[in-house]
């Protein structure tokens, strides 16, 4: 028995949230029970953290309410949370899910049996914990602390986070609030320039702090409410201790609180503000309840509305693994405006949205334009509108639009820019309001306005990025090259054809480092000479080598725009597979793995976004059985519901977009083509509710776990050959049937069942 | 012939500023050519700088645009200009006038005539100049580079610089936009977390920086417009060169302009806010003017009404200081809000005003206090609502009223809370529009809540600072008894009695810390013990002994609140006067006197604040005589009119105030009480015209500059023996008559005309 598994018995004998609800006349599974938070929190051996914590969150929320298990957390445990790990520091606010890099962690609770003098003494207010008794629901996290016997339950709605902390009979009840857990402040020029903590009244607390880091710069204001009346405030200031303080400014401040003992639990609440204290205050209105457990039933009935949009047939383990993977897929962009509308823009200021409209943060694009987005159009039609015009809204105020969002500001994390292909394949999919002329402005001068790690001139002059002019130039080359083909696609939709023409050499810009001689890509410096030496199994990092996070091998098959040029750039379709063949397997057992490629069949690391849409290159060669082979492979042996759950990061979604698509059969080669390339479905069937009260339906009925090859497929009922399916026949709603066997068919295997490139 | 005589003739063969100008029927000379901005920007020998500014600036304007002859200031050159040295690296928009730590420097702009491929090679955009090609005025600067050969001339209205290059025929004309100069990054954390130049057109150019430093964050929008076209637009960010840029953002971000040649010069105005580009852009609205010649004579006249407010009769070298002291005490507060009335409030939001209201900034406190406030009671009473109101709005967000406020920040500089008696002392001079209710509750709880330096806890539990708990603890105990002081007037005023007795008690605790066996302050542990060794002479500067910036000698004198009980204190009028005697003779000739006490006679110390009353405690003692001798001393050989003309830092407006009360002939040794002491005029005559028409006018006819001695004062021609006046008697109006003579006379030395304490 699993430690999830475990969970939910547990949880059935606490809570009627596992009954089955009814709807419409038919009984309809719920789904949220399927969620477990705990996959992807930790590593086994040497493997990579899916990074991902166990904390409670609404939907795309502001707040993530979570436990840190680090005192500053830094690269082992960017979303603060290490399942390998015994101790917990606190619960903070906010926290990434699956990034490489941590950040956030803002306004650290911990509530202690220590009396207030004693933790005076200390910055270490941690305590000892077991799995056994932790558990982890959507929007639902429960842990007991081993040294101060405190249950501490945290729930979340959108912009506010509610602690309900059950202490022991006889003890100090104490609870410091910690306004100087960050990141560790060693790296990332993290600093908290300026923060407070202020007692209004002995149920309220307010404050905020201002500091750097991966975000550069960034405002947190925080606004709690407390169910017990505060019997006596210490606070601290650096190091000034202030015995009943009402105000505390400096760069490290705490408030250390304490409460008469009491037969109710001590509830607090938390709601944050980019903005100011009145905006956090005004947040708070959006969670008026005191009853704990109201609350988080109705987080986690905002979960089954969103996750029930996709009911699957399919083993339990595989039902989990799919209902976390969504919910870890809906866990961001964060909700970054007020209630009232307002934010923190880029440029420091505060700006005020439309009524209705919500501006939105945390885009790791290079991860999640991949399949994350993609998923988002079908699933999130409503958002994708917002997702887009918080784009937009960067480019507004920063002149292109972002390569990776944090906190509402760019942090350049990763190359290319792929909010280029997010916003052009919103609007070939229709999403509505979107100002496409003004989104054209943006990803056109996104494509000519240099920045780091896009110097336009010089891609416009050599047709390449020369490596000693711009590091990591093979990845770079063949990221923009597709993000060009992006842009030229949309000029054409808007009849500029002088930019359509410019925009589609740009794009075809791969060839101009594909060395025919070893039939890799490779980098070239300024005046066209290969680099020397070339070892394709050699890894690079973020800089200082034409690969970036991978191998050659792993960014031999970047050209989702034009995969049939590619294939003849490559020598054909057979030296194509042939070389797919040994891609996949290839072993080296030397150390030339870095941290980010991991997750390995042969070369192929699923662990890292740059393998995710390698597997479907099958189908391209008339070769879609072995497309099945490795995508069921990836499926079966690099996904499972443990804490190890995830290969490599989950990135924002990104890993568990990848088994969303996978496991119901398909997957977005070129994320802005609405064309998506058939795989193999894991489920035996996936219903998806679609706006208008339309379905669409994949069926793939099995006799055993090794029907993994398709024999045929039928769409509404008639007979289906090709190897992908578009974005119209999955949102005009319909039925997908597979038949299912566990032998190779000659399905999809013609020339003209290989997905096109538009 | 010094050089500012030397600049001024220049002026006049130039300008017609210079010529008298007729008001009311009557000559009245103009005031503002005895303005010279050069005075106290440099040192001689070993002495201390002034750190005053040449540049140009508006009476107490948001803009302070001036010449930076250091790559990154330092200590060295706080106001980023130091005399002595011999190169430009550029003009920018905001500078501090005489602290002592360097902060600012905003937007640089460099003209040149180097190509820009060349100035993308380098930072460092420096020329030689010399002083002979150089010339400054109240509200303007001028400065041809040797290098280029251009002229460069600056004005400035309130919110707004305004640049005039004329460059060389025949050469490039270029100009740098450098928006990464700044006090120097190795200290006080200074980084820039983000900045931002954009090319808005050919003629306009918008950006900001957010930097951290002195001021713990501030943020930095400007808008700037051209004269004419930009040519050419390479910009810089960090690294990377953007040809033909339109944008960049990064830490160290520029640009570099280049313009066709042009018989006109080029003309660029700036307009900075603190909330945003667009807020910029509305505040160059007071600056629509392309006429640099009318600019600049507009905010001549700006200084004229403001310096006019006090017309003298003396030697031109003593109106080139008085006018050029008054002129530095009128700097600052800076306003700080933009012209639609937002600001960056302490807590990084952005407040708005009620129309009327202007917020400011640059609070000095513990140096302006003292005699720079009480000025502006006089001389600035509409201001004075703004100031004190500025004051309690950081006690809305932060809980306590402004220690150091820098760019609407707290800074904790020096100790005490000297908002306290600007606070008391504005409501007790009637100042308009106070709440005073809401007043009493900030000094109040800035007086209660513990921060920095200010351990209440500690304080009402010793009844002195110990040291081993608090450092600085006797200069603390000293200052906070006398703000003390000022809570418990206050209180006493709104009839609070137990606050006042309260408070009263508190303000009698330097009684704790006065060693009858040494005669002396002296600082004790918590144990009552006190500190081992005693050495009257050694220095402190700020922590780490309990003497701030200065020595025991020199801290001895400050009881500002009542004298009499610290005569008392002391033995008696002979011993207290005898020990006095002792402080203005002892010449120690080692090496223990620090950076921030200087302008020495004997132990007395001009060069830094603690010893500004000190002259006037002969009073008190019944020999004014002595006072006016000593008086006589400092305005005569510590003060001069050349680039040295200050014995220590001028500390935003406070050396410059001594001055000009003292050069009239009084002081307020207390600074909320209302009364003025009175010393020895230097002046002939001094005309303050004050509200509704009326004048107070200073007469001390003398026939020769030995006549430093007062026989006899008549006040509104009745006979007049005390030894002060109060702030009523000033602002009623009318005339205070000195009878001078080179030799002391008795007049005030009877016990009843001694200083009250109220």
């Amino acid at each position: 028995m699993n430690i999830a598994r475990k969970i939910m018995v547990l949880a059935c004998l606490i809570t009627a949230w596992f009954l089955p609800v009814v709807g419409f006349g038919q009984n309809k599974e719920k789904v949220t029970p399927y969620v477990n938070p705990l996959i992807g929190t930790g590593a086994v051996n040497n493997s990579l953290s899916g990074s991902t914590y166990p904390g409670a969150t609404a939907p795309f929320g502001f707040i993530q309410l979570s436990p840190d298990t680090k005192e500053n957390p830094e690269w082992g445990e960017p979303s603060g949370y290490d399942h390998n790990m015994n101790k917990i520091y606190g619960f903070s606010h906010t926290h990434l899910s699956g990034t490489g890099v941590a950040d956030f962690f803002d306004i650290m609770l911990m509530p202690a049996t220590r009396n207030l003098e004693e933790l005076t003494l200390t910055s270490d207010y941690s305590s000892v914990f077991s799995h056994d008794n932790e558990s982890a629901k959507a929007g639902y996290y429960q842990v007991r602390l081993d040294e101060s016997d405190i249950n501490v339950e945290l729930t979340a709605t959108t912009r506010t986070g509610m602690h309900r902390y059950t202490y022991p009979k006889g003890k100090a009840n104490t609870l410091v609030f910690d306004i100087n857990h960050s990141r560790d402040k060693n790296s990332w020029n993290t600093r908290i320039s300026n923060a407070q903590v202020r007692i209004i009244d002995e149920y309220t607390i307010e404050g905020y702090r201002v500091i750097s880091g991966w975000a550069k710069l960034r405002k947190v204001y925080f606004y709690a409410k407390l169910s017990l009346p505060v019997k006596k405030a210490i606070l601290m200031s650096d190091d000034h201790i202030y015995e009943n303080g009402e105000v505390a400014n400096g760069s490290n401040v705490k408030a250390l609180l304490s409460f008469e003992s009491s037969d109710a639990p001590l509830v607090v609440k938390v709601a944050l503000s980019s903005v100011s204290k009145a905006n956090a205050a005004g947040n708070m209105k959006e969670n008026t309840s005191w009853d704990f457990d109201a609350v988080a039933a109705k987080t986690d009935s905002e979960w089954e509305k969103e996750l029930s949009k996709i009911m699957i047939e399919g083993t339990p383990v595989q039902k989990e693994i799919f209902y976390t993977g969504l919910y870890h897929a809906f866990i961001q962009p964060n909700t970054f405006s007020d209630s009232n509308g307002e934010y923190q823009a880029i440029d420091y200021t505060t700006r005020k949205l439309e009524s209705g409209e919500t501006q939105y943060s945390t885009f790791s694009l290079w991860d999640s334009y991949r399949a994350t987005h993609p998923l988002y159009t079908i699933l999130q039609p409503e958002r994708s509108t917002d997702f887009v015009n918080s784009l937009l809204r960067q480019y507004d105020d920063y002149g292109y639009l972002p390569v990776w969002q944090l906190w509402g500001q760019e942090n350049y994390c990763m190359i290319g820019n792929h909010s280029i292909p997010v916003v052009v394949d919103a609007i070939f999919k229709n999403i509505k309001n979107i100002d496409v002329e003004k989104a054209y402005e943006a990803v056109k001068n996104s494509s000519t306005r240099s920045h780091p790690n896009a110097p336009f001139d010089i891609w416009e002059k050599y047709g390449y990025m020369p490596e000693n002019l711009q590091t990591q130039s093979v990845s770079l080359t063949l990221e923009m090259a597709y993000n060009d083909w992006c842009v030229a696609q949309l000029a054409k939709y808007l009849d500029r054809t002088a930019d359509y023409d410019h925009f589609t050499k740009r794009s075809q810009f791969y060839r101009n480092i594909f060395n025919k001689e070893t039939g890799f890509f490779w980098a070239k410096d300024d005046k066209g000479n290969w680099l020397e030496p070339f070892n394709p199994l050699k890894y690079g990092a973020n800089g200082g080598y034409p690969i970036t996070e991978g191998n050659t091998w792993q960014y031999l098959w970047y050209v989702p725009q034009d995969v049939p040029d590619f294939i003849s750039l490559m020598g054909g379709d057979k030296a194509f597979e042939n070389k797919l063949d040994e891609f996949f397997t290839l072993e080296v057992t030397s150390g030339e793995k870095n941290n980010n490629a991991s997750g390995f069949i042969g070369q192929y690391a699923h662990g890292n976004e740059p393998s995710h849409h390698v597997t479907y290159l099958y189908n391209y060669t008339g070769a879609p059985h072995k497309t099945q082979y490795y995508v069921s492979k990836v499926m079966n042996e690099l996904y499972n519901n443990t804490f190890s759950g995830y290969s490599g990061n989950e990135d924002c979604g990104q890993m568990s977009a990848w088994y969303v698509f996978s496991s119901m059969g398909f997957y977005p080669v070129n994320p802005a083509n609405g064309i998506y390339v058939i795989g193999t479905p894991l489920l035996e069937q996936a219903v998806i509710s679609l706006p208008g009260g339309k379905t669409f339906t994949m069926k793939a009925p099995k006799k055993s776990d090794k029907d993994i090859y398709i024999q045929s497929v039928m769409l509404n009922s008639k007979k289906y050959d090709n190897t992908y399916i578009r974005h119209q026949d999955i949102i005009s709603g319909g039925v997908l049937e597979f038949k299912m066997g566990s032998k190779p068919s000659k399905w999809g295997s013609n020339p003209e069942n290989r997905p096109p490139n538009s």
